[in-house]
């Protein structure tokens, strides 16, 4: 069998296969973060995200410091999804030799510029040479009590479904920078994502969520691993899908289906989570104190497929969710 | 400025400039691993280490078990070097598509057996596909009591300073590598290292080592960075070298030097450490019982250099130190 016969997930569940349980590990592989309870009472919670250059990232068109601030974010939305507060990260970057030292010192600042926002410190890491182009790797270590972190699994039939922001957004700033263009929402959106680090804290020492993750694969594939590791499926309206004004207006010339990237386009790193019923004016408001938008878009079910349904209740054919890496 | 012209401990020095210590940092970026109190009398150490094809390793030569068990050595090394209990690890993998699953599974069940060794677990990561070469980033997690975990800084002038093991064997071992040889001692040492764990423990246990290192960059390096951190010098005894009966075979053929590789060679992932003067026999006998040779081979000094000494006490004019990836 070849790595793209098996796809990302079956590689990731093969090697969860082969591991014994490890002393003090509260959750290992399968979820948005490792937690560890390095001390009775306390998680650890580890992070890693790699980005490649002409796989994760484009230079021709993102600029040092996004990528700084991204590649820090996008592990940040990690740990905001399991409701943890972010504390430390270990920066291990492979420079080809051509790259400028300036390109670095804007790269670092950018970086930095986030932590500080978050009040979180670089404390270690690697650098070496690479033949071939830019790759960094960042491991985020965070921390909440045992009780607190919000995992995958835990939806349950009845919950409603809720996605902090709107979607698509990213993919459509992708797809623009492709077409040459270099500026606006969705760029913005696409280059430099605001991880929901205060709202997934927030939410959690309110006990709201019963089950998190934040949307980097795209929201049917994101919806699928809270489904799959919980046991449920869900039930989607799509007329209820937060969508951007930008998205409105420039989806429907960017892709056949203006449905598409809401449904599939990953890397908006919003906060997708399941609430018990009732919950939405409790969650809306405490929300709003952080200026971030929560929408209702779902209901989970006791089905175990995700449906999604038009505004007639008919099911409307989504597309395949999200992005594979060996596919 | 250029990278080549900045180097790779400039490049982190300018790093580490930029940095606020953060909150619970104990130790940030310089030694082997940070070191986070993440509780009240509890430290976690944090290592990460990157490795890249045609940079750390070549296909060519490298059998997939030894890859995935040297990629957890490394790290394991690091910890080694605090004086710490290595515990969880993530791992972080880009794949080329063109790599067989079997290359896969066969490079998770060597770094699975060496990581069955320590009684550690791998935790979680990222995988993502590759369009150049394969790329391992690894980040091990640790733990030791605050008061025993042995920094870089501590060596004082009059300290002994000590190596397990020999030296040269993995630097010879690549050279061979590179003239077609395939089998030997050099060469098991250069693909698949055995970190020094259950000594670093054992040593920091019993209170005896000032300063510790593992040697990676090459004994004149790391000893550098040793003499660096505390302020010191060092006296080496080049006759007192540690060297393998296949180094003293091999090594005057590989280089015009015959001490070169045993100065300078890197990846040897033996521990370097310093002791007040009197303890010689007490560290022997500790290391004894988990099979280690350990060797006296200079003295810490206060001059700001280190002066190497042949037999008759003359200054031997030693290699320029170690491996700088931009250089």
């Amino acid at each position: 069998m070849k790595l793209q016969d098996l796809g990302e997930f079956g590689l990731i569940e093969r090697i969860a296969g082969r591991i014994q349980p490890g002393d003090g590990v509260v959750l290992g592989i399968g979820d948005d973060a490792a937690a560890l309870e390095t001390s009775p009472g306390r998680l650890i919670l580890l992070t890693s995200d790699m980005l490649l250059e002409g796989v994760h990232f484009d230079l021709a068109w993102t600029d040092p410091e996004s990528l700084g601030w991204k590649s820090l974010a996008v592990n940040l939305s990690d740990i905001a999804a399991m409701g943890a507060k972010p504390r430390h990260f270990l920066l291990s970057l492979a420079l080809p030799p051509t790259l400028s030292l300036d390109f670095v010192d804007r790269f670092i600042q950018g970086m930095l510029t986030l932590a500080k926002r978050h009040r979180i410190s670089l404390v270690g890491g690697d650098t070496c040479a690479s033949r071939s182009g830019l790759v960094i790797s960042l491991t985020l270590l965070g921390e909440q009590l045992p009780a607190k972190v919000i995992r995958r699994a835990g939806a349950r039939p009845g919950d409603r479904v809720y996605v902090t922001g709107t979607l698509g957004d990213a993919a459509l700033g992708l797809e623009l920078l492709r077409r040459g263009e270099r500026e606006g929402e969705a760029i913005r959106r696409q280059l430099a994502p605001e991880p929901r680090v205060a709202a997934g804290l927030a939410l959690t020492e309110a006990g709201l969520p019963t089950a998190m993750i934040d949307v980097s694969d795209g929201l049917l594939a994101d919806l699928g691993h809270i489904a799959e590791r919980s046991g449920v499926g869900a039930r989607l309206e799509l007329e209820s899908l937060p969508l951007s004004p930008c998205y409105r207006e420039r989806a429907p010339a960017v892709a056949a289906d203006p449905w598409h990237l809401a449904l599939a386009g990953g890397e908006d790193y919003e906060l997708l989570f399941t609430a018990p019923p009732g919950q939405e004016k409790a969650i809306a408001a405490l929300l709003q104190g952080f200026g971030t938008p929560v929408t209702a878009i779902g209901t989970i079910t006791t089905e175990r497929w995700i449906a999604v349904l038009d505004a007639d209740g008919r099911v409307y054919p989504a597309p395949n969710p999200g992005y594979d890496h060996f596919a």
